[in-house]
């Protein structure tokens, strides 16, 4: 213990350890900042000192990820072929998710979510960064529910409760294993696909 | 209106309707008995006469797809080959989760849910029935994550809200197309698979 140590930045990281475990539990809507207080052991206004609204919180816990998609979003789209692009984003996506298994849990399906992300420009602007890289600029029905699929299926697997047991390398290897050939089958031999320029069989 | 009416049995249907688009706003643990008794239109005690606990409402939402869940796995158990009760479990799972949209949208993530499921014997072991289905008796890690990533895109592509604009019956076509593609990739060719008495290429 140093004076250099700041105690505003480690009441901070404990609000929102806090807060992510009272999420999982409750979820967001079911977690209050007198709640996320009392779990840190804290009075309400230290917390009110850093956050004034719950939302605040979901958005700093969020924040990392979304930057992440923005860096993952701006080196596919340096990437020639959209067959490659798409692979990029799978394969960017399935690192995300299970490098942060604890957020996506929380995070992914729930309702408040989704306004939240809309609701901030970046935020938004990365997701329609990333499904342009999945989808393709004019997207038909099939590909939206294919990827659809993809998408859910990479998310919904990271946070599978009944997966717990595996480690997150092997969770990673075996979900890339997965989705390598799920893309395959969903873009090989089909014009209307979004790798229709790839393949050719 | 005639006396044949029930009053008990209206005021149930309600009660139902009205959790449900709650539960749909702000999640399960957001909503309270007596929200929704505001919903309804009536005061608390006639909900308690209904349902005693949140718990008691969502059990009744959930016991329909349940049964439905129950009747699927009896229908599917009476196929011989351990890859055709793997594609009338995946072919059912789609019908489930795109007829019950509304539902799935709710209950699928929402860490309160699991539990409830596993404290009713009749609700895990209708799980436990697909999923003895879908992975065979002891699979292995990898056939684990396929099969996860299969329901987790199934269930995750019934509730997507950007495919909301699809109609019911288009939405089962194609997200039937696109499982029965995925199904092939991953069981046709790996004698690890849980079809792998099936392929043989």
């Amino acid at each position: 213990m140093t004076k250099v140590a700041s105690p505003r930045g480690v009441v901070r990281e404990r609000v929102l350890a806090a807060a992510l475990e009272l999420f999982a539990e409750n979820g967001i809507s079911g977690t209050s900042l007198q709640m996320i207080a009392d779990r840190v052991g804290v009075a309400k206004a230290s917390v009110y000192y850093q956050f004034h609204t719950k939302e605040d919180i979901v958005l700093a816990l969020m924040r990392p990820v979304f930057d992440d998609i923005a860096r993952l979003v701006k080196i596919a789209e340096a990437v020639d072929s959209a067959g490659a692009r798409r692979d990029v984003a799978i394969s960017g996506l399935v690192e995300l998710a299970v490098r942060n298994r604890d957020l996506t849990t929380v995070f992914f399906g729930d309702p408040a979510v989704d306004g939240l992300v809309r609701s901030r420009e970046e935020f938004a602007a990365a997701v329609d960064g990333l499904n342009t890289l999945l989808l393709g600029a004019s997207p038909d029905d099939q590909t939206r529910v294919a990827m659809s699929v993809l998408t859910a299926g990479i998310y919904g697997t990271a946070i599978n409760p009944h997966l717990a047991d595996l480690s997150d390398d092997d969770l990673h290897r075996l979900l890339l294993e997965t989705m390598k050939r799920l893309v395959t089958a969903l873009c090989s031999g089909d014009s209307s696909g979004p790798a229709a320029d790839q393949v050719d069989q």
